[in-house]
């Protein structure tokens, strides 16, 4: 399998055939326009500036200069990074992409980058939506990306404590591959699962499989170790702790501005053996939420409780419905849930819910977010889930705009933000596109005192200009979600994307002392600049005071 | 009702005459020794120094200088505190206690404190063990202790959400009086319910009536709104967020080095409706450990989950019993919960557990700590918690060492643990006192990786001396947990007691992030000096550039 360059997975697994054919077919029905394919430059065409980085003869065997690594790493995943791609519009790429193989590679790179005032960017799987991993300064530094993909191994397993050692590098499969002859799984299941590692979820805060309860990957974390500039931060394997504000805390979500995680300690359990799971079609969009605020508000912890709204249903699952689609789901390695699953299902009924007819119960041991078990429309919409980003991808070619954003917010205010941001999204896609689009809503995380809404915009662009198209639709939906309540973003992170929200969002005091917690961990700025804080104005060159652990 | 200046609580909840009676009768069976009492001296004895501030007319209103008053908020509640109160020696008293009725207020007296020079000292129901609320400095800087008592409002209930708007300063009982009419409580039972505060148990990440799933405060927080000497902070109300490092988790725990914590929107729930409790004996503590943690990895998610050792377990709660008790039980407002009990049963008696002949299940609507409910050897040793601060004052005063330390550390380490800091404790006790003491453990809090273990410490002292005496034992078992992977503190915080150790565990790397991010929100150092960080040398005088809001 090959990893593509321009846009996401693998080569192999693109939309192609049947797939493609049927996915334009039902794209036709949704926007107008002509649908022509364009194909990705070649690597070769892009043109690439020469490296304007030389690293020592120590450090040389661990960096590549190949275009086709420095094209790969310039862009994350999003729907603007794969357009940019296939239009060869590369402006800024790394000077080279480093592999360390070891800890200490990753600090003697960090340590030349600080000697050199060499730009740093932490890459993981590059899955990046929000401009993450991009080097988009001009600040004539060089930029060496440091892609972790060598740090890949379960290093301990505790299966006392049911938790484990494990490098940041390592891809969901294969995380999962090494804790399977334990009986014991991360069960972190974000749609970036394949290709995405540990550590960019941790940088991120990523979410995954728990719609409820345990939704960020934050919560798994036992400890951190992380390298700075600064000196290596290692906290102590602790179940809970209540000694001053959490180090751990601080490093999740930093996004590779305060360092670089190379290993985390993670909570681990084992894999489920009872399962319960239904789908309940409501007639009814106001229905279906307060249905899905009461699940939420019961305390009985679905795994899943994903709310589908009439469009996501219809365009994603296939499924005509009026208000929306819940899909419900419970899983226990100790008891029945079944109990649990009917209870659910009650308080949906309550609100004009009406469950599929196969409620389902299976024991399956589900390994992979490819769960198999049944569910009706949750099957549906659970596989066509995993190939959203290839379908994307195709879609992209053909001049569609089809991105997603989303945000959480409390329940009082859910109702407003929904109407606004949708009213928005629609009113900006007119404005950029001069035609109608499709707006969609899902739930993909619920909590007792609000939702983490997904939208999902589909529409007709014009070719040369749909990035353009999507940063006014963005914009336009990004100052609906921050008026009325919502964060710029549940599990997208920030990045480069989301700083204007992001800065509005953040409280000034707050963002004082990250900048002051940045200077003292980074005194040479060059972990990521501009992800979350602004870049330096021009690089300093600094030789950093630094001891090798914390 | 008047509040001790000395020791815990209420002047009239003291304990005397019959419970009294039992008590010492009860210690004569423990540990060797004369029981003699020693009263506390009166305020007008301690021959207090004069304030050395000097209050403009604007906030003199709002200060006091009164003795009993500065005597009362010079120490906490910790065993050493009040048997330094017994013995009048009180060398560090706050200049003035000041009362702040709103916000402005507060912002306003930081002003005056920044503008002069003067250490605050945030306080809430004063019931740190840590030494947090004491002026333990000696730069020659006078001292306000800010008393946000009078911050005491539930200010917004939003019952969609089910989360309100909640004032720092309100105490335990109150906060739960102005939610009772909502149908909604908070639910947070720490042992000082009654003499703490909102603001106190978030300041210092509090652990609660949850025993598994949300034992921290920290878990029920949507937003804080916190003044700085660099302005106040104020995050948006999110029931999630994966927008950078969350600010709110750099607040809590951060005892008010940071800043002051005003309000914050807290999560609620409703009052339970169904509950099923009951405790399990064990003939074999290794035996009760293990099937705590087969209950704590179930994911049944018990509300009440507390394992006593036999020594816990008889001297408070009369229970005779060979290995444990484990106290389990389950609640919830929307379903029953006597399965989720049966299960949990079920995987004692795997580990040869008994449960209590009265397996009980009632409906109680459970309003208070005080929870009416059935559960044999449970409800005794409840009852027995909530005098336990009381009884300790009424052993220190005949000059018993009665007092508790915390932890926790993962599953793997707590055998070793657990055997290492018995053993320091009995050893020190004999190397401090010349006799044998008693020595317990409980579990308050586990997780599906770890526990959180309690123990108690019951010595005969030597008048004079059992502060120091105290301290040597202190210093051993504190030496012994820390080497043993645990952290210094799960929920009693670091304050100026724990400082040693918690420099130690925290990673040098965040130790600078910390100090960093401390010079920016406070840059006089005026906050609570001496708290989680060094006490700057010297006083520094500055008047920092501070906005109203963040």
């Amino acid at each position: 399998m090959t990893r593509s360059w321009w846009g996401w997975g693998t080569v192999e697994d693109a939309v192609r055939g049947a797939e493609l054919d049927t996915l334009l077919a039902r794209a036709r029905t949704l926007v107008p326009g002509e649908l022509t394919d364009h194909a990705p430059p070649a690597v070769g065409a892009l043109g690439l500036p020469r490296p304007r980085a030389n690293p020592p003869a120590s450090l040389a065997r661990l960096c590549s200069a190949d275009p086709a690594d420095r094209a790969g790493h310039a862009h994350g995943k999003a729907f603007r990074d794969v357009v940019r791609n296939l239009h060869g519009h590369l402006p800024r790429v790394p000077d080279l992409v480093a592999r360390p193989r070891t800890e200490d590679d990753l600090v003697d790179l960090l340590d030349w980058c600080g000697r050199e005032g060499i730009a740093a960017i932490p890459y993981g799987g590059g899955s990046s939506v929000v401009g993450g991993v991009e080097p988009r300064f001009d600040d004539g530094r060089a930029v060496v990306t440091l892609d972790l993909a060598r740090l890949d191994r379960v290093l301990e397993v505790d299966p006392v404590s049911r938790a484990a050692r494990i490098q940041a590098g390592v891809f969901g499969p294969h995380l999962e591959d090494q804790l399977r002859p334990h009986g014991l799984t991360l069960r972190h299941f974000p749609q970036s699962f394949q290709f995405s590692t540990l550590g960019g979820w941790l940088a991120t805060r990523a979410a995954g499989h728990y719609a409820t309860l345990h939704t960020h990957i934050d919560d798994f974390v036992e400890s951190l170790r992380v390298v700075t500039p600064a000196g290596t931060s290692a906290s102590r394997r602790l179940p809970g702790s209540g000694a001053g504000p959490s180090p751990d805390r601080l490093f999740l979500g930093s996004e590779g501005t305060l360092g670089i995680i190379t290993e985390a300690w993670m909570r681990l359990r084992p894999r489920p053996r009872w399962r319960a799971r239904t789908s309940v079609r409501f007639a009814d969009w106001g229905a279906a939420v307060a249905a899905t605020r009461a699940v939420a508000q019961s305390g009985l912890a679905p795994a899943d409780c994903r709310l589908l709204d009439a469009a996501e249903a219809l365009v994603n699952a296939g499924v005509a419905v009026g208000g929306g689609v819940l899909v419900l789901g419970f899983e226990s390695a100790d008891h029945p849930v079944g109990a649990a699953l009917e209870r659910a299902v009650e308080l949906c009924r309550a609100h004009g819910g009406e469950p599929s007819a196969d409620l389902a119960r299976s024991s399956d041991d589900a390994g992979t977010a490819q769960d198999r078990g049944a569910g009706g429309d949750a099957d549906a919409w659970r596989s066509s889930f995993l190939r959203m980003p290839y379908q994307r991808d195709a879609l992209a070619r053909h001049a569609l705009i089809a991105e997603t954003f989303e945000t959480a917010c409390t329940w009082d205010r859910f109702d407003a933000l929904h109407q606004a941001v949708t009213e928005a999204a629609r009113h900006a896609i007119r404005r950029a596109t001069g035609a109608e689009g499709v707006v969609t809503c899902r739930f993909t995380h619920v909590y007792p005192d609000g939702p983490a809404p997904y939208f999902g915009v589909y529409a007709a662009g014009r070719w040369g200009s749909t990035v353009a198209q999507w940063d006014d639709i963005k914009t336009a939906v990004s100052e609906a979600l921050s008026a009325h309540g919502g964060t710029i973003t549940h599990h997208h992170a920030v990045g480069r994307d989301h700083r204007p929200w992001y800065d509005a969002q953040r409280p000034d005091p707050f963002a004082a002392a990250l900048t002051a917690a940045k200077a003292a961990l980074d005194p040479a700025g060059i972990l990521n600049p501009g992800v979350l804080l602004p870049a330096p104005a021009r690089a300093t060159r600094a030789v950093p005071d630094r001891g090798r652990e914390g």
